[in-house]
């Protein structure tokens, strides 16, 4: 850790934070495991095993705090980020949620108006997938010491077979629920004043009802069909790919032809010369899948709203190990890096 | 809800934060339970029953978020507050602490060397009472956004008899785990600047220990002998008597010459003008106890270094319900009443 103090970098998910969380905090927490997935797995949320319980079914538990700016964007605001957001990470562990916690901190002169326009949106994203939020807290601070709103969600969930990002085996394929660069690029575009001449609006959104169905399927040796599944949020894909691939051990080619992008998003990458593979995401899974069920998946996914524009966007090498690969409509190749850090601060 | 904007006071754990609870919160939030304890008890955690559970235990969800200034105070920091906050919330429901998270929110230019000082101070609080801090989130901010650092953290535990603040029965003695006040008055006498001839430092602890041995003992008749507890932070004992009152629909009547005081905190709430009784504590319990069965509970309290002033202060009444009365020493009544604000902000 060469700073001494914490920069903006230490939160913007990508390799500054992975030195932030593995120097300090993983080091310093002796005991950090409940379950067969614990903190050092830096998954999607880790997992606890219950004594007397009758089944194979581990517990699921997950946190997010949201400190997005605006709390408005477009077309929803920081309520449905949070409850979608660990809805999200209970999903990409496989994860069936159980009931959610729902933590704010508000600064004075907050309008009360928007405050309940919020809650009403944290209670509309819960319903869509039917899970309760059973708990909370309120702290309030001074308009001197905070800018905006925040929320905290963690969230409890249920599983019998945990996905986690390490899963993926040579030969599998890489799917995508949907467009990518969606959310990162609409906030941006809000702050900065653009007007589109198409719709761009963030994808936050509740996946548990798409991915459900996929969590039951079997190889004819009864192997789960999902291997591995990740939300990419701070990072975006480049982000998540690597996380995966490395924790994999094993490679992925990526073939940039292949990802979906809405025309706006990357009429405003260009734009703004950003790079739609370290936008944040909050409505879209990466998912590994067994080869030669990949269409089945997809014909699944594309029968939900949230996955008509699921699709294959690579597959998974025995080579370059630990690396992603992003291949171009010619053939050629470039690595695709950890992002340092994120080119939208406080998207999520 | 009159005013328009959020004001201090809306979190500050009195009667206009329950206005902001039951009105926007528990009004909007349709589905709020996940077992026999929901979101509008608002109790310090609410249960979560699983199908296939061999046994009559439920789950217990809480989450507290922590944004005390400064972060180091006498003579700990907000590390151990948050730990024991939460280890705190799922004990007075009863609950065996299972797992933590923990959310970090820091802002840019904070200190690399407190940032670790704290972490280390959590995973030490954490080790006290054996349970493991096994997911989290790192987020920063712009120091021009956010003053301080904040930790989130939720728990998991299991209980397999829920304790709630609704529980008191007339005739039960109230005891406190030990003096009052400390946690609050440290703190604003070291933002002023006070020096004390005594220690005066913040009682912060995790008191799963101590309450475990409480939580087995039953009446020849089979009836668990504690029958309420909870943690009087924010509001102080003020308001979780008053809580208690009110949901258990009883009386509830203090010897005020019973309660045990620091005789710093004493001294610093006159020269402040402060009620040390609506004052944030953070390492103590109320708890009610079947009456004839107090000293048998204070005798296992002050086995522990967290409860060796532990004492019976009052007892349940049939009449005055949902009031807290306090005597003084010549015989004198007034009533306490619920804390409209606190009278120290950022004090947890």
């Amino acid at each position: 850790m060469k700073s001494e103090t914490i920069s903006l970098e230490h939160g913007a998910g990508g390799e500054v934070m992975q030195a932030l969380i593995g120097e300090i905090i993983l080091k310093n927490f002796r005991n950090k495991s409940a379950g067969s997935i614990g903190l050092e797995s830096l998954d999607d949320g880790s997992t606890v095993r219950l004594e007397n319980f009758n089944s194979a079914s581990e517990l699921v538990l997950t946190t997010d705090s949201h400190v997005i700016t605006p709390a408005f964007f477009p077309d929803t605001n920081i309520g449905r980020l949070a409850v979608a957001g660990t809805i999200n990470d209970l999903t990409v562990m496989g994860a069936r949620p159980l009931a959610l916690t729902c933590a704010i901190i508000v600064p004075e002169g907050f309008s009360l108006k928007e405050f309940e326009e919020i809650i009403k949106t944290m209670d509309e994203t819960a319903a869509e997938v039917g899970v309760p939020i059973i708990t909370g807290d309120t702290k309030t601070m001074e308009k001197t010491a905070l800018d905006s709103i925040i929320l905290n969600t963690a969230g409890l969930g249920i599983t019998d077979n945990p996905i986690r990002d390490s899963g993926l085996k040579s030969g599998d394929k890489i799917l995508v629920t949907g467009t990518i660069g969606d959310h990162g690029i609409s906030l941006m575009a809000h702050r900065e004043g653009f007007d589109f001449d198409t719709e761009l609006v963030s994808d936050s959104a509740p996946l548990w009802k798409l991915i459900e169905p996929l969590l039951k399927l079997r190889t004819p040796q009864g192997e789960p069909v999902i291997t591995a599944m990740k939300d990419p949020t701070r990072g975006g894909l480049a982000n998540s790919l690597n996380e995966m691939a490395a924790k994999s051990r094993a490679g992925i080619l990526i073939e940039e032809d292949w990802i979906p992008f809405n025309p706006a998003v990357s009429a405003a990458c260009e734009m703004l010369g950003l790079d739609p593979l370290e936008v944040a995401n909050e409505g879209k899974a990466i998912i590994g899948v067994k080869s030669g069920f990949e269409e089945e998946v997809i014909s699944i996914l594309r029968q939900h709203p949230y996955g008509r524009n699921a699709t294959v966007i690579g597959e998974v090498t025995a080579d370059n190990k630990g690396e992603v690969i992003l291949r171009n409509r010619f053939g050629g190749m470039r690595y695709v890096d950890v992002p340092a850090g994120d080119p939208i601060p406080r998207v999520c």
